[in-house]
């Protein structure tokens, strides 16, 4: 199987060609938009690595799926549920969900930005730099001994060009769905933002979100099955932004992309996923990455449909 | 087994309080809010079936996946993605998908009126008679030996009740979307949607998806296993309109709710689930169905998350 | 004067180079884009008039405010603001007003389609032909000796070509706001939209509406001038679709534009001017016809601001 | 007419129990909902006033227009024209004029919060703190001997509230529309908004207005002609938000209002009028002070229709 996971691999390279790398802030711009590297972690615990499975990129967008881990673990689903929605909202992954001049939280929805930021909100502690912590010892939990950095140069420069995102902080702010300060708010999101992995970071919080919330290697049990199938329901929905139909019906499991390139899938009871290749295409998502995970979903069958 | 499914079903008949009848078209007010069905049949051909499991009710927009399966077995994939989206819309079932004056095909999705409208012009046919006998023919093939009739009376009903959906298909039309006269495609959506069955044909027909294509009785391929797979994705990120997400949380499976009561599961590689109840919630999903498929979910552990 | 009107209009004829006729109906597309026409009649009754100002053409949406007079006839204007708003929309003027899935009456303006369509259903008569029949006698009235006739081509053309309008009306028809069958409601509409006349004609009618109802040859009494009023300050606002706005900056008087190339021009207590040239802006509004109204206003210093 | 004007002014005082006075921040909620003051000055210098014509108010929006006249004389109307549209937006004040998630500045209006603060960031000057005195410096020369302060408690008030108009701000830098630093163009708005005058003030830069730019009492031109002009058209379309075309029909002058409770209304070549009340309507108009104006406006044949 090896042989064949470098010959997919191989066979994806081209597509980073097609795509560009993320430029809305100077520090993503410099990514290598060639690199293509994949890290596989099964169930029990089996692991294979391919290409730049060994290289930091920021993690963006999957940290949306640990923010909601997070808010769950601290607030429990009910508490969640009502301060943001579940639905696919139709609309790109910095969107104003705001239509006819009404914000409504059951519109916002945990894996696109307006509702990440305010799931941020729903976490305990009692600075936003403890917050802040608290999240990133989860992802370090969740992560095992893959490297888990905060990347300080994105984070500053995500701080200080995140106008959009400002916007929306102050639109949930407007609409009372946040009530702390907007700017300890955004900073704990940009930080998060920050976190750096490689692609064997993710496919170990793949793995545990396949494994119902047990460690691959150890079956030690690190969150509850129960979030572990949340977040997974809402990655299949969501978690592509608006490709994650299309995603859907190409790969057929739960993932989440983020802009830096990263790719996050999960195959409940099989195995998670972990790919990096930050040449994106129109909507946010790594072209050859989500290329390649076609093909692995293809040549082991890993569809849940 | 068969005790417990009865004892679900008795535990949820006290939702069917909670919900409302569809009340658009006098023929669908008709209907006994107290009703409640369900009916299992796995993919080794084993059935099972509780209460209202034989009474008839309309399909309504459980035809929109067998519209589907059929432009995809008369087209293909690519030339039925060439005409409608796949993701979903965020809005509800007879939504506008139209922003800023411009409609886009990609921004119609075959499980909400529009898109499911558009995929009508799509079925071959020297006319529209021929197509809709066509879909007759494949709806009769998938539920086996289950009563699959038309309901006149609803049929009429709808054709001359429905001011939203000829509003639907004029838009289509102008934007060149369908080019065939608009009542004519009309006429057939509507004869589609007042197809009936009962809980055993929709659980047949949902065994046919979940069992890749094949007869759970027979083993015999129906459809080919990438359209069953295509349909059941699309299903899952869409299928319960702007409730979808909620469901995916909740019960975890790929299904398509009517407003004629009926709710058709999907639980790949283990068993199509028909369920009948018209008492529907906001959104217009089957309220007591919900509730009897979460608790069913949870019992026979259904979700693929 | 004379002299200095045939020369304003001659520097405009260039700019209906830059325009195009209307082609969404096969019928229009055969006006001559090179015409341009003027009628100017003061609130005593002088009258000049250059270049193709005695060419027929139909009045398209000039018909609104007179549609909107003869609602106002006969329902008083508390029962016509309760059926339509008087807002801006700020959309085109096939716009469907719709927003967040909700259609409410006050989001319609009875100078955009979609409220003109429910304006019609406002006139009093036993049937659709009598209303009407009496549109088209109310127009005659305010159009006094100018030719009035319906051009029966473009009526079946825009019938037959009209889906945008009719996903209009059976929108609002779905809504409530309009109750009668939704084909005659239209087919009053689109023969009001076929009503030809000239450069005199919309001149003559202006200048009924400039003179405070009063008919510029005889003083007499047309309309009562506080409806008079009431038209010339929608046509102010709303008069030029979503190109009110500028009309206003840079012409500065009420006005009314339609897709056959017309403009119908008020200046109160001052005269009525008619405009033909058939070539069209963006915005569906005459390119030259603007521009002479635009040279004519500093010429003649008519902007009320 | 003093009677009389004293007379209009009683029969509309018990409107303002039907409004509320604005409550998004602290300061305006202290104001008196009961307060009614007039105060009109002919193109001649002929001044007139009643009531709490010499209460002191936050001008809020009615700084608008004169945002809009620094602008057109620091850049004409070319340069103003290429920042931002001049048609009605068809939503409310504090609107996100955001369709399909695109800004374009066409489709910004300088009447309403998020065009205006993009007008901001047109007035010449070389920190933003000169700007505004070179505003505040128009705003005295246009009002002549009535107050014009700056109220520094409702300036910090709103300043430390206004999350809305931080969001429309930081959209306006995200998509370009504004380049400088969002908090610093902020500052300069809500310092304008903040700046107090009574009702002679608003009657006095009406009367500027409706004097084609000359000072009533000396005939002195004080901004050209074109430009008061151009000014009053916006008025028209959209001085009072999505209560502009009810304004029109109803009263027929432009106007200005003001949710600190003021209206400035411009009746051409005739009169500028200074209003001040209070409690608001929905749309965030002075409910007494728009009644008061219908009322002057029958009375004294004001509108312009």
């Amino acid at each position: 199987m090896n042989a064949s996971l470098e010959e997919l691999l191989t066979s994806c390279r081209s597509y980073t060609d097609l795509g560009k790398v993320a430029s809305y802030i100077p520090e993503l711009q410099k990514s290598d938009p060639h690199r293509l590297g994949l890290c596989i972690l099964s169930c029990h615990g089996e692991y294979q690595a391919e290409g730049d499975a060994r290289v930091l990129f920021t993690v963006q967008s999957i940290i949306k799926p640990i923010l909601l881990l997070q808010a769950l673990l601290d607030n429990g689903v009910d508490v969640v549920r009502a301060h943001v929605g579940v639905e696919a909202t139709g609309k790109p992954f910095d969107a104003i969900n705001y239509t006819d001049q009404i914000l409504d939280s059951q519109h916002l929805n945990p894996m696109v930005n307006m509702g990440a930021i305010a799931v941020c909100s729903l976490i305990h502690g009692g600075s936003y730099e403890e917050r802040f912590q608290r999240l990133l010892a989860l992802t370090r939990t969740l992560a095992g001994d893959a490297p888990i950095q905060v990347n300080e140069a994105v984070y500053r420069s995500e701080k200080s060009h995140a106008t959009k995102n400002r916007a929306l902080a102050y639109l949930l702010k407007t609409y009372g769905i946040i009530h702390d300060d907007v700017e300890e708010v955004l900073d704990c999101y940009f930080r998060s933002c920050a976190i750096s992995t490689d692609c064997t970071g993710l496919a170990r919080i793949g793995g545990v979100l396949a494994n119902q919330g047990r460690c691959p290697d150890t079956q030690k049990a690190l969150i509850p099955p129960e979030y572990a199938r949340f977040v997974n329901a809402i990655l299949m929905t969501c978690g592509m932004y608006d490709g994650s139909g299309d995603f859907a019906v190409r790969v057929g499991v739960p993932a989440k992309s983020g802009v830096g390139g990263g790719i996050m899938a999960v195959v409940p009871g099989r195995m998670g996923i972990g790919i990096y290749s930050p040449a994106l295409d129109e909507k946010g998502n790594s072209l050859a990455g989500i290329r390649l995970l076609e093909l692995l979903s293809q040549a082991m069958d890993l569809s849940i449909f």
